[in-house]
């Protein structure tokens, strides 16, 4: 796949062998998480407000109340910063100005559009669904009329993109290695707990097939 | 403790019955979290840059390179958003419109200031270090003259401020509670792998006592 050209707005400056600008890695970060953070100005005033997303190829799928201010902003082709951030770790250093954070992140930049064709508003909400759970969409009742209406979807282009990635080991001086303090990595990561059905199962409904959320199980 | 004034900026309006605005609240999704979403605008492009953060009183506390683009940027004094997002579940419902996802987010407005006085920069970043990692400050080296001088800590007041909250099972229509799906919550939480030593630890160095990361053993 394509690596993608940084501009002065992502490229990485601090710590620049962190940088990925590689389509597949950006898609892989892109692919394992499932919450972003959109940061858009309204009146000057920047906000950041977390959401779900789907990709589809070299484009990122959001939606929203068609009556919330993000997404009536957005649909006006503002800029936006689309982040998604995945934590792998503390990183314990021997001194508190090395102490780290193992993580995983890409920044996508840009303007999102409305999709307004209704089969290309169904495909979004479908990779959306399916990209949180896989699946979903093709078990569930689909949107109706009055649901469609009273959602928005926008689809933003993955053009201009970075990601920023640290793991491995504290990087202590070596002045620093008597430290008679444990130093290393605390692995952290995302764990199903066990499902909690709703009370109005229908009869005979099997439980859940757990082996669909695969990014909970690494 | 006090319950903030919402502004038209922090009031919520999608979803009003799952806003909170007691400090009370807020601070306990501050105090669980420790990954924040930052967002700010340069020359009206926003970006949003996940960073460590602490809390302590009524003030939040971020620290970074002094050289970064964005900490140069927000001790400017310009207008921020900072976000803290939990999440605590998948929510599966009967129709992809009602699919959710359970969360606790914090959105604080406002201008971050320089922290200059040495005391209280020392103040902050013991903060910092140890909202990640309780006691860590109190075991490792401090930071020496020229790592003071290249960290730049920023201070931001918690004035104007709002938590969103959503819990609890799907609100399925009751006209799909036959559909013959599962539905119900799967519950997420972040665990703690085994911890991973430094290659040089010092001879002796008892292992890290992994209680000290109660937010991880919920």
């Amino acid at each position: 796949m394509e690596t993608l050209t940084p501009t002065n707005r992502t490229r990485v400056v601090r710590h620049p062998e962190r940088a990925a600008y590689e389509r597949e890695q950006i898609y892989s970060i892109l692919d394992e998480g499932y919450i972003c953070h959109i940061g858009f100005a309204v009146d000057g005033q920047p906000f950041v407000i977390p959401t779900a997303y789907g990709r589809s190829g070299d484009q990122v799928y959001i939606h929203g109340s068609a009556a919330s201010r993000m997404l009536r902003s957005l649909a006006e082709g503002i800029d936006l910063c689309l982040t998604v951030t995945l934590v792998d770790g503390l990183v314990l250093a021997r001194s508190a100005f090395r102490n780290s954070i193992n993580y995983r992140s890409v920044v996508i930049l840009g303007k999102a559009g409305l999709v307004t064709d209704v089969e290309e508003k169904t495909a979004g909400l479908r990779c959306l669904t399916n990209h949180v759970v896989p699946g979903r969409w093709e078990e569930v009742r689909p949107p109706n009329q009055t649901e469609m209406l009273s959602t928005s979807v926008l689809v933003l282009p993955i053009d201009e993109a970075s990601a920023k990635v640290r793991s491995g080991p504290p990087k202590d001086l070596e002045d620093d290695f008597s430290i008679p303090v444990w130093a290393g990595v605390i692995p952290l990561r995302t764990q199903m707990g066990e499902p909690v059905p709703e009370e109005h199962l229908a009869s005979g409904v099997a439980a859940v097939d757990t082996r669909r959320f695969s990014r909970f199980l690494r």
